[in-house]
Formats: C-alpha cells, structure tokens, sequence
C-alpha cells in the first residue's frame, strides 16, 4: 500500500498544505508518494481545490477517489470525466467550528441591535435592553453538518431554533421541518433567518421574491452558505422596502464580489469575504489523510458526495 | 402570615412592578398587603431600589427584611441604619440570561473582528479569517450567578476561559483563580477581559493602570459589571498606546454618561446604555415574592447580602 497522491489546487495553497499534509499522512503509517506534479498514469488520490485548473479527469486510470479540499463540491461534481468517489470536506474541528463561532456572533449581533452602538459617537442614553433569546425564534435552512452544530449552538443560548432540511431529519431539542410546505413554516417564523443549505439545482435562488415575502416584516438574513441561494435583485428589494431589515453575507455569486457591486453600499448590508468557515489546513489535513487510510485498509470512506443530490 | 410590602422605588418603576408583583404574590398565597405608600410602623418587606428617596429605615420598627430590586446593592449595603438582612436580586431566567447574551455576543464579535465589516462600504476582500475560539483566551474577573453563567456559555463554545474571584473557587470545567497573585495571572493572559465583580471597597479601581498594563497587548475589554471597577483616565491611556485595543462599556461612575465625557467620541470605544443586563419585572417579581413566602414560612432567604464583604 503506497498510494500516489496528486494534490491539485492553486499554487499558494501548496505552501499552506504541504507540512500538514504531510505531518497527518505521516501519521498514516502508509508509505505514499504526495507531490503536485506526479505522472497521471500513476496517481491513485486526487486531493482537489476550486480553480486547480484541473478539470479533466480521464488520465488517471488509477484513480481510487477524489478528495475535495473544501466543504462545497459545485465546482467538480458535475463533471462528465470523473468516475470515482468524489468526497468532501466535514472538518468539524476546524470548518464547523469556524462556522459555529460566525453564524452564533452574528446572530448575537442582530439579536441585541449592536450595530447601533458600534461606531455612534451621538451621547443617546436610550435605555431600552433587547428582549431574551427565548423572545427571538431563529430559522436555519440546511441541517448538515454545519446547519445542526450551529443549531445545537444557538439553543444551548435560549433561541427557539428552527431547522429545515430537503428530506426528514430528527434531531435531538430541535424542530425540524421538510420539504416544500415545511418551508413556507420555517420562513413565516423567523426573526433572523441563516441559510446553511449546499448550492444545488433545487437550492438555486431558493431565496427568491416570494419565499423572502413570506419572512415577518424586518426579519433578518444571514447568509454564510452559497452566494447562489439568494436571488440578489430580490434581497436589494426586500431591503429597500424594509421586508428584510438587515442582510449579512459572507457569499456571492461572484467571488471576491465585485467593487460595484450593490451590496457594498447599501447601508443595511453587511459584507464579510467568505470567511465565516475556513477550512483549517492541519485539521482538514487530518481528514484527508483518514480518509485516504481508510480506503486502503478496505474501510468504506467518509463523506461520500450523493452526485446526483449534488452534496 | 400577612405581610405589609412597601415597594420603595422611584414612581416610574411602580407602572412596571404593580402588576407581575401582585400576580406573584398572589401565586405564592400569602394574605398580603403591598404598596407605595403604607404605614411605617406595619411595614415588614421593603423592596427596594437605588433612587427610590429612602435613605433611613429607623422608622420600620417591625421590618424583617430589605429586598433589593437589582443585583447590584453598593447604594444600600453601607446604609447603617439598616438592621435586618438585606438580599439581592438573582434573576437567573431575565437578569443573568440577558447578561450571558450580552457577554457573549460582544466577546464574538471582538473575536471575529466584526467592527471592521460593519458599516463598511469600501470594497475590500482581505480573506483573512479569524482564529478559532480556542486561540482566544478570556478572563472573566468575578465568578458570582453572572461570571459563572458567562463562563459556561463561552467554554461551550470553545474560548478557554479563565476566571477570577475574591476567594477561592472550583467550579467544573473552569480554570479558576483567586487573590492578589491570581489576578496577576487572570490579567497577564486575557486576550479578552470581561468585568463581572461588584463594586466594593476592594474592587474599586481594580482595573488602574498597573492592572491594564498586565494585559497582553492589544486585549479587549468588556466592562457590564460596574463603572467604579475602572480608572477612567487609566483606560483612556491605554486605548491611546494601544495597550489596550478597543473597550466595550456599558456601566460607568456616572450614569447616563455625561455628553462630554471622552468615551463618547473615542473611536475605540463602545458605549451601550447600562443594558447588559436588566432586571426583567416579570422573572425579578417571583424571586421577591418567593422570598418572602421563603421567610413567612421560617425558611432561610436566598441571595442575603454578606454586608462586611459589601456583596
């Protein structure tokens, strides 16, 4: 067992990659060949970033599995030439935590009005507290990995959380609602609303005119998913007519979002450069690396892409 | 057992009180008597609170009890005419539920560095994510229903989280320190400090110059416990060196805080109207009936005052 593994993403992600990858796959015990340039022919792992310009699977004909760098799979999944186990990435020390600490803070910030203090220099004395968390009822779309650790979060804080995923889940201290009718429920409820849903055909500009309608009146949306769940033009006329009273996002369409870009001016918009959950290099390395043993030793691998779901 | 309750406080808060303390009361079946304005001499529960005119209770020769409307009692405690046991408010499900939301979310949003999104209409994409809650250390000097309650909720998130207290404590899960030396090593390691103590003799002034300058360089700070805790010209310094990066306050020796007071203008301050943390009526009316059905029944009161310690 010495796998040949071909990492495959933009240089600069090289040099953040290379020692944790190495240090976990190490750890393996396997004897591997890893390396940015290794002959097609020979290479049995793919470890694949967006924009690696690798976009032509068909020569490796020893490929065992692709191994996505990041939690989003829209870049590769649809690929005709690949024709191996596609996985992607769960780094729930890392990605998850990440995403815990940014939807958690966010939501934070909205429940108790901070944006009025931070920056106001005007002496207001207006001694008016923001009700409890238990008063905030909070809707998440999406009831993955990401969607249920932050909903798990959010409660433990005292908010009534809402979850709404495509097909029926149970979870422990949680309402969770499905399908079509299920998410016209989840929306008419929520104050703030986090969309934490993969970017899929069925996804796709689920956040149109009408499902932003069905919102109570200055709900608030937060958006640290995929850019393409929002249809932009309706989100800038929910915000104008004070349907939606404050959007922040983390995704776009277009990335980094252009300068011209509405959003970045409109003063209920905040923007933050998809940060909300980065893949963290020695964790996911671990990851990576797990997976890799497991597939050698014969185990089934982890994080298995459902290519036709398209996650 | 029907006790005579005189509700001493300015008018304001008997519009507030009048109703969720008569529900209370009568929850709890005591043949009672409760109002603004009874006789001295057949008054046996004083609620109290800060401003209420009510400096000398020499003439309630049949009072058995000072109940204090808010956890904080420095505006009583020292009053000598005072002779019965005075209790504070612990309003776990309003009072300490609004402070852990308050603590919380301005201790992530430091963490993430939000400041810099919001509000931001220059359209920058500097990828850089913050560290995980792990990397960030916090400091929380005080470890009453408060300090404790905020530790929990920042540990469950994954802040290592350190805290200080007067006297020696152990509480699950928590570093705890304790003392002169302890306080040297609660400050010296703070990225984030949070100021949960009641204002005594001892506290007042903790945070001078030589306790700031213990902290690392750069660390926030967060005061929504009491405005006498800081030496105000001390934080203005080190705001100006950097010592200190940026200062969140909600409590302050004078309140409101006076329109020319530097804090308005200093752009690295954050001031919130003394909201951290309010006493919610209906919540804070069932502990003070509580205790008074408590000590009708000969039980012990809860939350008494230790009088020498000023807390």
């Amino acid at each position: 067992m010495s796998p040949t593994i071909l990492f495959a993403a933009p240089a600069d992600r090289w040099a953040q990659y290379e020692t944790p990858l190495t240090e976990a796959l190490d750890a393996t015990g396997l004897d591997y060949r890893l390396g940015l340039d290794l002959p097609p022919e020979e290479v049995d792992y793919i470890i694949y970033a967006p924009k690696s310009g690798l976009t032509d699977f068909t020569p490796f004909p020893r490929l065992k599995a692709v191994l996505n760098l990041w939690a989003g799979v829209e870049g590769v999944v649809s690929n005709p030439t690949l024709r191996v186990p596609l996985t992607r990435m769960v780094d729930s020390e890392g990605l998850t935590q990440g995403m815990v600490e940014y939807v958690t803070g966010h939501v934070l910030r909205h429940h108790l009005g901070m944006d009025k203090y931070i920056g106001n220099t005007t002496p207001a004395w207006d001694q008016v507290a923001p009700p409890l968390a238990q008063e905030r009822p909070v809707t998440i779309l999406g009831l993955g990995a990401l969607g249920h650790a932050c909903a798990r979060q959010l409660t433990s804080l005292g908010f009534p959380v809402t979850g709404w995923s495509r097909t029926p889940r149970s979870l422990d201290g949680l309402r969770c609602l499905h399908g079509a009718e299920g998410l016209t429920e989840a929306l008419s409820g929520a104050q703030i609303l986090v969309l934490l849903l993969p970017h899929t055909a069925e996804t796709e500009n689920l956040l149109d005119a009408s499902a932003l309608d069905l919102l109570p009146k200055g709900a608030v949306l937060i958006n640290p998913g995929r850019g393409a769940l929002v249809e932009d033009t309706a989100l800038l006329a929910a915000l104008d007519s004070g349907q939606v009273a404050q959007a922040t996002l983390d995704v776009f369409r277009i990335e980094p979002l252009p300068a011209d870009h509405p959003y970045w001016q409109h003063p209920r918009v905040t923007v933050t450069p998809h940060i909300a959950a980065e893949t963290r290099p020695a964790s996911a390395a671990r990851v990576i690396a797990d997976n890799i043993r497991r597939n050698e030793a014969g185990e089934p691998l982890c994080h298995v892409v459902d290519r036709d779901a398209g996650y």
